[in-house]
C-alpha cells in the first residue's frame, strides 16, 4: 500500500426528505446563492420549485445560471463568474448530476481568477480558492458531488479537461434517491457504467498490495451489477436507487484510490470522444471498457483480471486463469449490454476518420495508465476495435 | 437504506514516515500541546524521543500525561484536564491505541466541562465542545483515531460506557504501520478480533436494503481474515499492517452503518467483563462473538449468517442454509483460535458467580442489539456458554 493522505470533507445528507437541511447548510458558508442548473428536468421533477420556495422562505436571494450541457462548456462557467461577481454573490448551489456540478466547481474556482477561467482548466494557471458550492444531485453517476475534481469542455478547441483542488469539493451534498425515479432508462444505464468505469479505473492496478482497496472496489461493483438491473426495471425502486446513488459518490471520492498509484486510462480516451463527438460519458466508457480489457490481458495483467472473474462475477477459482480472465471481460461487456447500452462508436455517431488524431491528443503529455501503460498506437488500436 | 448524515472530517495521514506532517499540522490547531501515552512501549520503540524531538524543535512546549491504561479510567481523564488548565495547553495529542486515544478524547471534552467528566460518560451531562485532538496511533484496533467515540472505565463503580460527541472527532491522526511491528502477537490477535467485530456489529443488522453497505463490510472481514494471520507469522510484515491498520479506522467511522440501524450488542456484554475482570477487549469480544451467533441463530437470522459464510468464508451457496450459517460460525471460532486467542471466560480468569449481575447491568437501560434484541437472560445464557 502506498503513503496517502486521507481528507474527504465533504458532508452528505442521504436519503428522502434530505432538502430540509438546504437552507442551514448554505447559511453555514453564505447568503446570497447561485442556482446553477441543466435543462427542464428539474422543473418538470418539482425540484426547482421545491428548493426556490426554501430559498425564499428563508431570505436567500439567488440568481440563475441554467442551460448547463452534458460535458458542461467553458462559455457556461463563463457567464456563472460573471453573474457571481456582478451580483455579488458567495455561494454556489448546484442541482443536477456531474454537469451541473462540475459547471458549478469550476465557476467557484473561476470566482477568483482575475483572467479567463479557461487557463485554470487546461493548467496555464492554478486555482488556489473557490467560492463555497453545495450539490443536489438528481443523477448517480459522476461522483463530482463528493470530490473535489470538474471536467469542462471546450467546443472551440475540441478539448475535455478535468482540473481539481481541495476547494472544490463541494462543503455538503444533498443525495435523495427519489430525485433519481425519473432518470431516464439511458441515462440510468449509462450512469452505472460511469461508476463502474471509476472503479475499474483504480481496482487494475499495478499496486497489489492495496489488497483492502480492491475488496472494496469490488463491493461496489457488486452492488452495481445487482442494482442496476432492478432500476431500470422499476424506476422507482428507492433500494436500488439508494445502493447505485451511494456507490456514484464512493466510487470516487477517494477510498478506492488511496494507497494505489492513480493513472487512469479509459477516461482520458473517452473525454477525446465526448470532445469531438459529445457523446454520453457513460455510454463512451461502456463502449471503450471491454476492448481496453481485452487489448491489454496478457500474462503480466491475467491474475488481475481472473481476481476480479472470481470476486466480482463468481467465477470458478481453480479454472484456468486466462479462460476466467476472458470470461470476466465477456460478462462486463455483456453486463452492459443488457443494460441496453450501445456497444459500438459507430451506433453513437463517431466514424474510423478521427481515431489517430484523438489517440494522439489522448497520449499528448504521456502513456496513459500504470496498470498496463498504453501509449497512442495502443489507444488507436482500443480505438479500432471499439468502432 | 435509512437516511443518514455522512461527516467524517478526521484527516489520515497514512504510511511510513507521515510524522513529518506532525508540527505542521499542530500548529493548524493549537500550539501548547498536552502527550497523552501510556507505558513504556512508545519509549522503547523510539516514536516517544522522536516525537518530542520534533515538538522541541518546532517550539510546540508540551507537558505530558503518561501511565494510561488499557480501558482508561476517569482518574487519568481528571489528570489530563487538571495539567491542561494549569498549563494553558490548547492541543491534545495522544500517541497509542485506542485506550490512549479515548483517554485524550475525553481530556479534550473534559476540559470545557465545569464540573466532574464522570459526569459527560455517564450522560448526566453533555458534551458541547472539546479541545482539538491529534493522534499517532500504534495498534490496529479499536478505530478511535478516526471516530468521535471514547470509552472509559471507572473502576470504582465497575463501569465502562462509551460517550461521544462530533467535537471529540480527532482532527488528524497519523497512521504509519511500522509503529505497529512491535505489537505482541497477543494484541495483535485481540486487535484483529476487535475489527472483526466492529464489522459485525453493522454487518448482522435488520436493514437489509443496505446492500453496498453490507458488502463493504464483508471487504473489512476479509482484510482482517487474510492479514491476521500474516501479521502474527511476520510482525514486520508492511503490506499486513498497512492493510490491518487501515481496516481498523474504515471498520468503526461510519461508512460499514451509516444507512442501517445502530444499536450494537456484543460489545455491551464485553463492557461489563472488562469493567469487571479488566481483560483486554479484543480478548472479550472473541471469546463471546461466536457464542453471541450461535445463540441468535434461527429461521429469522439464518440467512444473514448464510450470506456470511458464502461471500466472507467462500462456502457452497447452494448447501442447506442452516448447515452454511453453522459452519461460518465455526469458522469464525476457528479463525481466532488460530491466532492463539483464548475461547472460554474462564481462561482469563472469569468466574461464573457474577454472570447474573453482568447480564443485568448490561441490559439495564435496554434490551442490547437491533437485529435480533437480546435481554437480560439472553446475555446470562451467552455469558454461561462463554464460560
Amino acid at each position: 500500500m502506498l503513503n496517502f493522505n486521507y481528507s474527504i470533507p465533504t458532508e452528505i445528507f442521504f436519503g428522502q426528505d434530505q432538502i430540509k437541511v438546504l437552507a442551514a447548510q448554505i447559511r453555514k458558508y453564505g447568503s446570497r446563492v447561485l442556482l446553477v442548473y441543466g435543462g427542464g428536468s428539474i422543473k418538470k421533477a418539482g425540484l426547482y420549485a421545491e428548493t426556490t420556495a426554501i430559498l425564499e422562505a428563508n431570505n436567500l436571494p439567488f440568481r440563475e445560471l441554467s442551460g448547463v450541457d452534458p460535458n458542461p462548456r467553458i462559455a457556461s462557467v463563463r457567464r456563472g463568474i460573471e453573474v457571481c461577481r456582478q451580483e455579488n454573490l458567495d455561494f454556489i448551489l448546484a442541482i443536477g448530476g456531474g454537469s451541473v456540478i462540475d459547471c458549478a466547481k469550476m465557476v467557484a474556482a473561476g470566482f477568483y481568477y482575475g483572467s479567463d477561467p479557461w487557463d485554470l482548466v487546461r493548467g496555464s494557471a492554478r486555482v488556489k480558492k473557490a467560492l463555497p458550492v453545495g450539490t443536489i444531485l438528481t443523477l448517480a453517476a459522476t461522483g463530482s458531488e463528493m470530490d473535489p475534481i470538474a471536467v469542462i469542455s471546450n467546443p472551440e478547441t475540441q478539448e475535455k479537461i478535468g482540473v481539481g483542488h481541495p476547494s472544490m469539493a463541494p462543503k455538503f451534498s444533498i443525495l435523495d434517491p427519489t430525485y433519481t425515479f425519473t432518470v431516464p432508462p439511458s441515462q440510468t444505464a449509462a450512469g452505472t457504467a460511469d461508476i463502474m468505469s471509476h472503479v475499474f479505473e483504480s481496482y487494475f492496478s499495478k499496486t497489489r498490495s492495496a489488497f483492502l482497496q480492491s475488496r472494496l472496489a469490488e463491493a461496489i461493483l457488486k452492488t452495481c451489477i445487482h442494482y442496476g438491473p432492478l432500476a431500470l426495471a422499476k424506476p422507482d425502486n428507492y433500494e436500488a436507487r439508494a445502493n447505485l446513488m451511494w456507490a456514484s459518490s464512493l466510487a470516487i471520492n477517494g477510498l478506492l484510490s488511496y494507497g494505489k498509484e492513480r493513472k487512469w486510462s479509459v477516461h482520458a480516451i473517452e473525454h477525446e470522444l465526448s470532445a469531438f463527438y459529445d457523446i454520453t460519458h457513460g455510454v463512451g466508457l461502456a463502449i471503450l471498457t471491454p476492448h481496453w480489457m481485452e487489448y491489454i490481458l496478457s500474462p503480466t495483467t491475467v491474475d488481475a483480471f481472473r481476481e476480479y472473474g472470481v470476486n466480482v462475477w463468481n467465477l470458478d477459482p481453480k479454472a484456468d486463469p486466462f479462460a476466467t480472465a476472458r470470461a470476466a471481460i465477456a460478462q462486463t461487456r455483456a453486463f452492459f449490454v443488457s443494460l441496453g447500452l450501445p456497444t459500438t462508436l459507430r451506433e453513437v455517431g463517431v466514424p474510423e476518420d478521427k481515431l489517430r488524431m484523438m489517440a494522439e491528443r489522448a497520449t499528448k503529455s504521456s502513456t496513459l495508465g500504470e496498470f498496463r501503460p498504453i501509449d497512442t498506437e495502443d489507444v488507436r488500436q482500443i480505438l479500432k476495435a471499439s468502432l
